[in-house]
């Protein structure tokens, strides 16, 4: 398969394009764990937001993919009405599905929106936002540098 | 004040520093955010535990600042055995303090540990694995690289 290594240097030009398409306020950024900490950390200091959370999934590997992603450590939401979910790919969508799944039906009062670095044109679900489409197996640097160094 | 501007290249050796000093395992990485969440991204990345985690706190400038830090969403840590804190830097201590209070308090058959990049020798507390002292004010890479991009 070909692989792309994904760069810090590429990843700060991404940062930059998301922030410059994202145009409404959020009273939260939710990562989802692991792929989207770094990017919810750059975004959260970008925006001055302080409320960055976390959200876990695991997926199984059933015959029925979507229904076994498991969603846990929820963060408390009850008082935002506008938050933003991070991740750093879109490929099947089936995690950003069960992570929206859960947090719509918990969380009622707030409207969520998505935001990633890649998106697979394939995937079950558009994110509002993506800096570019994935062609490839993507090398992360966070998954790539340390072992390399 | 002395300012010093940390890189993503420093960042990569501080945390292979650190890879290598760490000589216990986990069940679980903890960053407390936002200053931990590329590290704790990172080092689940480099010792392969998807089970990265976040805590938040938010600090108040009262007169008794320790008494001040407030620490919410909590992960699930009732399965777990030994967990990493992680955070960007330890400069008072407070919020250090103020994370193992709350944790030991509410899991005590969990052994925490901490690491972060940078710690202060005049802080409250000190850290089981650091990178570097921290001699000035530090401007991390993730504060300063995309407004300077």
């Amino acid at each position: 398969m070909i692989k792309k290594y994904y760069s810090y240097t590429e990843f700060i030009t991404d940062v930059n394009s998301l922030a410059e398409q994202i145009n409404v306020g959020f009273d939260a950024i939710l990562p989802i764990s692991r792929g989207g900490l770094t990017l919810g950390h750059f975004l959260g200091e970008y925006y001055g937001i302080r409320e960055v959370y976390a959200i876990n999934t695991i997926g199984y590997d059933d015959t029925c993919k979507l229904d076994s992603v498991r969603v846990f450590n929820i963060p408390d939401l009850i008082h935002a009405k506008s938050v933003l979910i991070v991740d750093d790919i879109i490929d099947s969508g089936d995690t950003m599905v069960a992570v929206l799944d859960v947090l719509n039906d918990k969380f009622p009062q707030v409207k969520f929106r998505t935001a990633v670095l890649f998106y697979k044109p394939s995937a079950l679900i558009r994110p509002d936002w993506y800096a570019q489409e994935a062609e490839c197996w993507i090398d992360f640097f966070w998954s790539v540098d340390l072992t390399n160094g």
